[in-house]
């Protein structure tokens, strides 16, 4: 069976009891979070957020520079006016380097991606430092409360980072 | 309190029973979703998935294009080696133009957005087709299988869109 056919029949399940049919757009509690892709780490489930209570975009890494499309619209067309950040401990964007990711998709695929930078780090508090400046120096986002988290995959405590 | 507060206070009581500290880094149903940030939308109760189990990309609109990198890195690096897109019903982005978020930009920031596009669409069907070509297209994603979806905010359903 294809995971998306699980996805369907899981969903199934979550619809037959669903009851946030009339939840507003905006989300609840005007908080917009910018959390790493991980599989190991579940944002609401961490965070204790329900449906209707927060943005939450997600990519490799948290990063918040390509967060910040995301980040825009949701200040600006959906009022929310706190940002968290969540990293985390054994991520997979402190494994490489761009230029052994290039190398290897220059290996496997046959296909040049010098023109990405995959955003990678090599040390995860600065990583969530850098993503908090990042934030605060673009002219395009409000200023706002903005926390940094690093997440540990271990125990499923998320430990604030002091700038 | 700041929201931040009320996740740290939340975070506690995920910790105390936390229960996931062995999982691996790869996902263990090697599959990727990419969906959009909207509040009322859980990707993790809507699809069924547990902590470990699949890369979660979520961004404005659930756009793959941006999603891109996060995708490479998913399928180059850990493994995944299926897709599901999770669009909704009632999304932000169809509620406005780039033109539109520019002008309330340059009136309310007094700042130039003109290089950036906020990715909004007209039509959700199409949104979702559009978001599997990009990837089928693109040169740096593997071959797999792409599946689409619409979710209902109202109801909780994701129903699959056919191309």
């Amino acid at each position: 069976m294809s995971v998306s056919s699980e996805f369907e029949a899981a969903n199934k399940q979550y619809a037959a009891t669903f009851d946030k049919g009339s939840l507003p757009l905006p989300p609840g509690r005007k908080v917009a979070v910018v959390a790493c892709m991980d599989a190991r780490l579940d944002p609401a489930k961490a965070l204790g957020l329900s449906e209707g209570d927060a943005h939450v975009i997600r990519n490799a890494g948290g990063r918040t520079i390509e967060a910040l499309r995301s980040v825009v619209i949701s200040q600006q067309l959906l009022g929310t006016r706190e940002i968290a950040i969540v990293h985390h401990t054994d991520c997979g964007m402190l494994t490489f380097s761009d230029e052994h990711l290039r190398a290897k998709i220059r290996a496997d695929l046959g296909e040049d991606a010098d023109h990405i930078s995959f955003l990678p780090f090599g040390d995860l508090e600065k990583s969530v430092l850098d993503d908090i400046q990042t934030l605060k120096k673009s002219p395009l986002v409000l200023d706002v409360p903005i926390t940094g988290y690093i997440y540990d995959v271990k125990t499923g405590y998320i430990n604030r980072v002091k700038g």
